[in-house]
C-alpha cells in the first residue's frame, strides 16, 4: 500500500490545475492491478495556457546569466533529492524497474543535472566568436561582429517509458532545454504519472526558490495523440524532444515539418545497435563476447534504447562453436517484467512474427517465466542474406529479443555492414589484429552510426562531454544532435549575431575585456583572458 | 558578340552529358534578346546518375584529410581566377549585373573559398572532444570517449539568381559542403547557365588536378519544379542547401521532410529586414539615415536577401521631417535591369499590389526609366497599426521597394517589432542614449533575427567567422545555421563517438598526442599541444 499522495493534475506555471476528465489510473506493475490514483487528461485550455506561460516567461528567462540558470538546476537536484524514497518506491510500482537500477538512475539524473550546471558555470558553450571590425579596410569598412549561442524558445519535451528519471521530467532533454534558457512544457508518460508528479513538483519548488518566471516549466498529463499531438502544433512551441518508439516520433516529426512554421524535433526513435565479431577476437574471447552480449542484451529486460538487438558475426571460422555458446549464454538468462503492458504485447506479438518469419531459426530461449507478466529473453539465428533481403529484421523489437546473424565470408559481413540503415550504435568485437583487418568495416559503420563502440557493448550511454546519443535516420530525426551528454544543449539553440553593437550592451559573452573569463575566438584565435 | 563556347550540358562525375531535351536559351538581359547558346534540361537518369557518383565516392572524400580537402578548395579558387575576363563578360549579360559588382562578387568568391581553405588546414573546427576512461571506477568502468564532427554525405545545392558567384556554382554552399567532406550535386540557375557551367568546369578540372573522386561535383541544368524536385527526394541525398524565394524554399522543405528518410534543409528564403530609426539619432542623424536607407534599398536594383524593406520610426518625434527627407532619398534614387524577366514581373505586380492597399501611401519614386526592362524604385509609406493589422505587408517584395512605417508611440514600436516574424537581420540606428532607452527593443529583436546591426545598414554580408547569414523561419527553414562564414560548414556535419577505440585506428583529429596540433577538448578542457 503506497502513502503518497498524488494528485494526478497538470502543473502549470505553478499551480496544479485539473478542468479536465479523468485519465487512466497509475498502474501497479508489480502486482498487477491500479495504483490508488487517477491522473487527469490535459485539456486543450490547459495546454494553451501551459504554452502561453513559457512564451511569457521566454523573454525573461533567456535573459537570465547562465549562473542564474545553473542555480535553477542545482535546486531542481536539490529538490528531487529531498523527495527521498518515495521516488524510487513509486517508480518502482509504476515500471516494474528495480529499487537499484532506479536508485542508480536517480544518480545518473542528478549527476546529469549537475554537469549542465557545471556547463553554464563555466560558459564557454555560446560559442563566443569576435570579429574586430577595421573602419579604414578598402573597399568597404569591415564591421564589428559578434556571434554566440542563444536560446530558441519554448520546448516540448516528450517523457520516455523506460527511463523513469534520466529521459523524463528532469531528463536530459528538459535539463538541457532549460539550461539553454528555453522554457519547457513536459508531457508526462502515461506509464509512471505518479512519478512525473513527484520530480514535477520538485521543478516548481525550485522554480519559485530561484525567482525565475513560473511559466518556464510545465507539465501535462495526457496520451501522445492527443494531448502531445496538440502541443507540437502548438505556434508557442519552438522546438521538441522525444524518446519512443519509430511510429511516434516519426508521426511527432511529420506534425511539427507541416506546421505553418516548421521547428526542429529532436526524437530519438531508438535503433537496433548491432554488434559484429571479427574472427580472432571470437577466437580468443567467444565465450566472453556470447555471455557479455546476453548480458547486455537482456539487461533490464532488454528496454533500452541501445539494446543490442543484432549480433553479426563471421560463421566461416569453424574452430569455435560461437553460435552454441551464444544459445548456452541466453538459455541461462533472466527475463522479467516489462514496463506496461502495451509494451510487452508489443514484444509477444514481435516474437511470435519472428518465429512466423521462413529462415529465422529460434535459436535459444531464456530461463522459463516465473508469473504471468514476465517476458523471456529470445535469440534468433539468420544468414546474413536473409537478414539483407527481409529489411524489417532490421528494425527494433524492443524488449530482450536479437538476432544472431551468420555471415559466410568477409565481402558478406561488409556487405550486410552497408545495408544496415542508421542506428544509435554499432559495437565491432576484435583484436589489433583483426580491426586492422577489418578497418573497411569500421569505415562503413561510422557512416552508420552515431557511437562506435570497439570491444565493448552499447547499453551504459555515460553522461560526458564526448558522449553521441544519436545518430542517422531512422535512429533519429536529427542526426547533429546527442540527446545525452553536455552537448545536447545546442538542439536549444541558434547562432545570433551582433554588428556595430556597443561593448555596454553586448551580453557579457561577447565584450571585449571578457568578465565572464570564458573562451572567445577573436579574429579566428580561441583565447582566455584570466580574470 | 560573345566568343564564349557554352555547351549548355550536364558535368556528371566529371564528364559533359546531354540526354535530353534542350531547355531555354540563355538570357541576354543587357540586349533582351536570347543569348547564342541553350541549355539542356536534366534527365531523370542524369540526376540518379549524379547522385549514384556522388553516393559512391563519399566514402572515399570523407576519409580525405581536411588538408586534402583545402587543397581541392585552393585549386577550385585557381582554377576560377583562371577563367579570366570572359566570366565577368558572359555574368554580365546573363544577370544585367554591372561588371564592377561582378568582379567584386568574384573575389569575396574567391575569398570564401580561401576561408574554408583556412578552416580546414586549422583543423580545430571538427570540434574534437576527448573523454579519458578510467577502468577503475566504480559501479561501473567510465568508458573511453571521442567524438567529433563528420560529414552527413551528398548535398543537393540550389544555385540563387542573385549571386552569380557567391551563392552559386562554387559559392558558400557548395564550398562549405566540400570542406566538410559532403559531395555536391549542383542545379545550376537557369538565369545564367553559361556562367554556372565556366564555373563547373573550373571544379571539375580542380577535381582532376587533385585526384579527387570525381563524383564529388556535378552539376545539372534544368528548373525546380523538375529537376531540383527530382533531387530532393532521391534516397542519395542527406541534405539540401538552397537560396531562393519562400515558396520554392518551402517547397523544397516539404519534399524533404515528407521523404521516407527527412534530410535536413537548408533554404534561406530572404526577408524584409527591418530597420528602426531611434527619436535622437533621427534628430542628429536623420538626413544621412535617410540617405543610407535609400542607397541600401536600391543597391544592385534592391537584390539582396538583406535589402531593407521595412524602415520603422518614431513619428511622434516632429523636430524634423524625416519622412519628407526620406521621400527625397528616394526621388533621387536610381533603379535598373533586374536579373530575370520573371523576377521583374513579380516586382512590378507587386508594386501595383501594395498600390491598391488601402492605407499605404506611395511616399516616393526613384528616377524614372530609362529603357523599358527599367525597374524604378518605390517607397511606400503606413502607419503601424496597418502593418501590424495587414500581415503580408510583412513579406518581402524582391527588389527596391520599400515600406516606410510611422510608429506614433514607443508601445506602438515595440509592439510592432513584437509582431515581427523571422527575419535575417534586424537594424537599429540610434545614439548611445537612443539605444540605452531602448534596451527592451533590442532584446524584442534578438529574438526575431539571425544578426542585429546597430548604425549600419544590412546589406553587405561579412565572411568571416562570426557572421549569421539565416535567422528563425521563415528567413529560413533552419534558424540553427549560418549560409555564409566559416560557421556553415556545420550544416553539413554531426557529430560521431568513438567509444574503447585503439589509437592508432582513432582519426587524427582524436589521438592523445594530437598529431594536427589542433584544438581539443580533453576532460572538459580545451588544450592544444605544441608541436
Amino acid at each position: 500500500m503506497i502513502a503518497i499522495n498524488i494528485e494526478g493534475k497538470q502543473l502549470i506555471a505553478g499551480r496544479a490545475v485539473a478542468t479536465g476528465n479523468h485519465g487512466d489510473a497509475g498502474a501497479d506493475r508489480i502486482l498487477g492491478k491500479p495504483l490508488p490514483f487517477k491522473y487527469y487528461q490535459a485539456t486543450k485550455g490547459e495546454i494553451d495556457e501551459a504554452v502561453i506561460a513559457a512564451k511569457q516567461s521566454f523573454p525573461a528567462f533567456r535573459s537570465k546569466s547562465g549562473k542564474e540558470r545553473a542555480d535553477l538546476l542545482d535546486e531542481i537536484a536539490t529538490e528531487i533529492t529531498a523527495i527521498g524514497d518515495d521516488l524510487i518506491l513509486l517508480a518502482n510500482l509504476e515500471t516494474a524497474l528495480p529499487e537499484q537500477r532506479l536508485m542508480g538512475e536517480r544518480q545518473r539524473t542528478l549527476d546529469q543535472i549537475k554537469a549542465f550546471a557545471g556547463l553554464l558555470r563555466e560558459g564557454s558553450w555560446v560559442n563566443a566568436t569576435i570579429e574586430h571590425g577595421d573602419p579604414d579596410r578598402t573597399p568597404l569598412p569591415k564591421p564589428d561582429l559578434r556571434s554566440m549561442q542563444t536560446a530558441l524558445g519554448p520546448v516540448a519535451v516528450f517523457g520516455a517509458s523506460n527511463f523513469p528519471f534520466a529521459f523524463s521530467v528532469a531528463g536530459g532533454d528538459t535539463i538541457s532545454a532549460l539550461a539553454a534558457g528555453c522554457p519547457v512544457v513536459f508531457k508526462a508518460h502515461p506509464a509512471h504519472p505518479g512519478t512525473c508528479e513527484l520530480v514535477g513538483k520538485a521543478i516548481v519548488e525550485a522554480v519559485k526558490k530561484c525567482n525565475m518566471p513560473d511559466g518556464v516549466f510545465s507539465m501535462l498529463h495526457g496520451d501522445g495523440p492527443t494531448v502531445g499531438a496538440e502541443l507540437v502544433v502548438h505556434p508557442g512551441i519552438k522546438a521538441v524532444a522525444f524518446t519512443g518508439s519509430y511510429k511516434a516520433g516519426r508521426a511527432i516529426y511529420n506534425a511539427a515539418a507541416a506546421r505553418p512554421e516548421p521547428i526542429p524535433v529532436y526524437a530519438e526513435m531508438g535503433s537496433t545497435n548491432p554488434v559484429f565479431v571479427l574472427p580472432e577476437a571470437m577466437k580468443l574471447k567467444g565465450e566472453s563476447i556470447a555471455r557479455g552480449f546476453a548480458a547486455a542484451l537482456t539487461l533490464g529486460v532488454g528496454q533500452f534504447c541501445t539494446n543490442p538487438g543484432l549480433l553479426v558475426y563471421h560463421s566461416d571460422w569453424a574452430g569455435w562453436p560461437f553460435k552454441e555458446k551464444l544459445a548456452e549464454a541466453i538459455s541461462s538468462s533472466q527475463g522479467g517484467t516489462m514496463l506496461t503492458e502495451q509494451i510487452a504485447g508489443s514484444y509477444q506479438a514481435g516474437i511470435v512474427s519472428r518465429g512466423d518469419t521462413p529462415g529465422l531459426e529460434t535459436l535459444a530461449k531464456g530461463l522459463p517465466a516465473t508469473n504471468s507478466a514476465y517476458q523471456t529473453p529470445v535469440l534468433f539465428h539468420a544468414d546474413a542474406n536473409l537478414l539483407m533481403q527481409t529489411p524489417h529484421l532490421e528494425e527494433e523489437l524492443f524488449g530482450p529479443s536479437a538476432i544472431a546473424v551468420a555471415a559466410k565470408s568477409r565481402e558478406e559481413l561488409l556487405s550486410l555492414a552497408e545495408n544496415l540503415s542508421g542506428h544509435l550504435t554499432a559495437t565491432v568485437h576484435g583484436t589489433d589484429e583483426d580491426l586492422a583487418a577489418y578497418k573497411d568495416l569500421l569505415d562503413v559503420l561510422v557512416r552508420k552510426v552515431g557511437r562506435l563502440i570497439i570491444n565493448g557493448f552499447p547499453t551504459g550511454v555515460e553522461v560526458s562531454h564526448a558522449m553521441v546519443h544519436g545518430g542517422p535516420f531512422p535512429a533519429t530525426t536529427d542526426a547533429r544532435s546527442t540527446s545525452v551528454g553536455t552537448a545536447a544543449i545546442f538542439r536549444f539553440t541558434r547562432p545570433v549575431c551582433f554588428q556595430g553593437m556597443p561593448q555596454a550592451l553586448l551580453p557579457d559573452e561577447l565584450k571585449d575585456n571578457n568578465p565572464m573569463g570564458i573562451w572567445q575566438t577573436v579574429n579566428g584565435k580561441l583565447t582566455r583572458s584570466i580574470i
